[in-house]
């Protein structure tokens, strides 16, 4: 790519679909905000919702608010229209607990279903919550499930016959590099496993589609890409096929086929709502509703577009303007095998990270030297990108680290 | 009890030193509110509280607001807020999850800690959702669990040396019985069992203290008594002798030692916090900490007299003016045996809950015939309870069903 401009990157904001968006959204002045893969930016409505919420249904309605207010149904109503965002119909998606607990679920309900098989695999470089959770299964059931970690080029020559569930995220959290989903679960399926995929850093990033590539189950989170809150509730994917013969082990109320019946004998509910277990936070969900209804006018496939189309600039950029500094791309270069992030190495990230957000560019580190910029296209600027770049050369051009630069392997590829 | 006027309710009123906390909460005009022990009503604090959190809080600091806005210690701090109530010590009670989550992460901790035990038992009338928790229970670990279910009255007896928890709630929620809390803790520990408390029903209604009766565990929820909301956040206690022994089955990476350190082996944290799983929703937890705060100016001993007053004077007044119409009183008529609320029984019961609501009595109906009355003195008047039994008195003597008077032991007593 020849040198890039600042008024290259002012060009493809006025010839940007979704540029709109940014007005949904509260963003201080102040900040570049790139940190929507950890925490997503607010979308702009919630005060007013949150006023509404407040003064004229919990306020007014009380307990009537669970009829009046429809706040009963939204479990299923919500996760319908996150269904919409990963090609999963509608009622094969519901909004329940969090990430971590429905992993515990579905990795439970999975060993129910391959009853000879004991094996639970997944990567050691998958998000760590996701590989905790999995050894409490196994250390809930030591004689049903084993936890191999692998590394994730492995993963394929890892499933064997006795593997019960793969479990894996569509993106690493730290590289941001893809898997190939249909192909992993192609391969996981014929082998005879079930298939989980954590969609935490997909849903609302990059164009996912559950039905076609024939996925089993599915979780996430809804603070980052959807932009639900702190904390917003997480949501879980049943493929229609496995519907009836699911069990969970987190049998709650709000799981059974009549919770107000009040019946002694717990009996699961038909479809996705026996994945519940107790009463949802209404008030979390109806901020996750506010956020996911922003998604309703929104391709994901230009979402998806222009997501790429940053992060290969801010890789060519930063390739242009810091390649001296010791700075490596961790990231896929090749945007098809990159999620919605843009990752780079250097031996003092977390003072770069620390000064980057400092000068209020708000990006993230994760251990032991990654500097992380998550790319969020509902809300940011292609500038954005430019403004970044321009402040981490700065950063790296004035600080005492540029004294101890990398080994030539290191530099910006 | 002589004739009761309304003049007396009105007096009670004007003496109340609680009575200045009512206009801390938003209450209809029109209602009158005797569902507290479903949904409490909000704080009239909860808008603005709103507003600022989405305007300075998620909206200005966004991924920051873990550290810069406390959110991070959200669970540990207002856990502590919920001790106080609950005569716990500060680090014993931690905010996580739902009550029926909390129920079946403390359940397999307790079979963990009593491994030549696999007895649970639990009375066939508690809330069925802790009921279904622990068929999970016993569904997940067949070979390690066994869920017993007997009457209240045949509690004591049932626990023998197999058994490894009782699970109790001290309020019976359809007929606001009370049990002995310090009574049956004692006998099952003598028996070597470990005793969790369902305090949903209690928690801010009368007073509890764990410490005092050396209790092992409990959990409840935040949306009852509590007022946190619909949906609310629940708690669990863990008494500090078991802290550094427990292990629980939902190991989250909320609950590791070092969350951030993102190390691929899970290490419980320290204290109650291993008790934690995924991310917390931030804006219900938010909205529970408001909430809680109201109670820090509260002496519950008076909150517990007030409600017992209250109660007593809804039996009465229920006697005197409804006695003819085929009302049964089903809960305790000695305020000592009684939780916060009062339930009477009608073979129209279902009926008549909805004649009630009509008129803008809210209350609510529990299969097959109750009619119940949640209690909830930090926001209901004295006069309410004149108020709601002279509607249900013009109710019952304008139906079609006072034609079928029920059997002479059915009137109220």
């Amino acid at each position: 790519m020849s040198n890039i401009t600042k008024q290259y990157f002012e060009q493809l904001d006025k010839q940007d679909s979704l540029a709109p968006l940014r007005q949904e959204f509260s963003l201080p002045e102040s900040i570049l905000y790139f940190n929507g893969n950890s925490l997503g930016a607010m979308p702009r409505g919630m005060t007013q919702r949150l006023q509404d919420f407040a003064e004229q249904e919990w306020g007014q309605q009380i307990v009537r608010g669970w009829v009046t207010q429809g706040w009963y149904q939204m479990p299923q109503r919500v996760g319908a229209k996150i269904a919409s965002l990963i090609g999963a119909a509608a009622d094969e998606v519901i909004v329940s607990d969090t990430t971590s607990v429905n992993i515990y679920k579905l990795a439970i309900a999975a060993l129910d279903l391959k009853p000879e098989r004991r094996k639970i695999i997944t990567t050691s470089d998958i998000f760590p919550t996701d590989i905790y959770v999995l050894q409490g299964v196994s250390n809930t059931l030591p004689d049903r499930a084993e936890l191999k970690m692998v590394e994730s080029d492995q993963i394929i020559d890892a499933i064997d016959e006795q593997t019960a569930l793969l479990v894996l995220s569509p993106v690493n959290y730290k590289t941001g590099e893809l898997f190939d989903m249909a192909a992993v679960t192609a391969e996981a399926q014929k082998r005879g496993a079930m298939m989980l995929w954590d969609l935490s850093h997909s849903c609302g990033a990059h164009q996912v589609d559950l039905s076609g590539i024939g996925a089993d189950f599915a979780v996430g989170c809804g603070y980052k890409f959807l932009n639900g809150g702190p904390g917003a509730p997480a949501y879980l994917y049943v493929a229609k096929r496995w519907q009836s013969e699911i069990q969970q082990p987190l049998t709650g109320w709000k799981g059974h086929a009549n919770p107000f019946a009040m019946s002694p004998d717990y009996e699961p509910a038909e479809g996705i709502t026996r994945m519940l277990c107790g009463t949802h936070p209404v008030i979390a969900m109806t901020c996750l509703e506010q956020a996911v209804d922003l998604f309703t006018t929104v391709d994901m496939a230009q979402v998806e577009i222009k997501s790429r189309q940053m992060g290969d600039l801010f890789i060519a950029l930063a390739e242009q303007q810091c390649k001296e500094y010791g700075v490596t791309l961790l990231s896929p270069k090749e945007s098809a095998k990159r999620g919605s992030q843009v990752s780079f190495q250097h031996a003092e990230g977390y003072a770069i990270v620390q000064a980057l957000i400092a000068k209020n560019v708000i990006c993230d580190f994760r251990a032991p030297d990654v500097v992380r910029f998550g790319i969020t296209p509902l809300y940011q600027k292609y500038q954005d990108v430019w403004d970044a770049v321009a402040i981490l050369t700065e950063i790296l051009a004035t600080e005492s680290w540029q004294q101890q630069p990398s080994s030539p392997t290191s530099a910006v590829t």
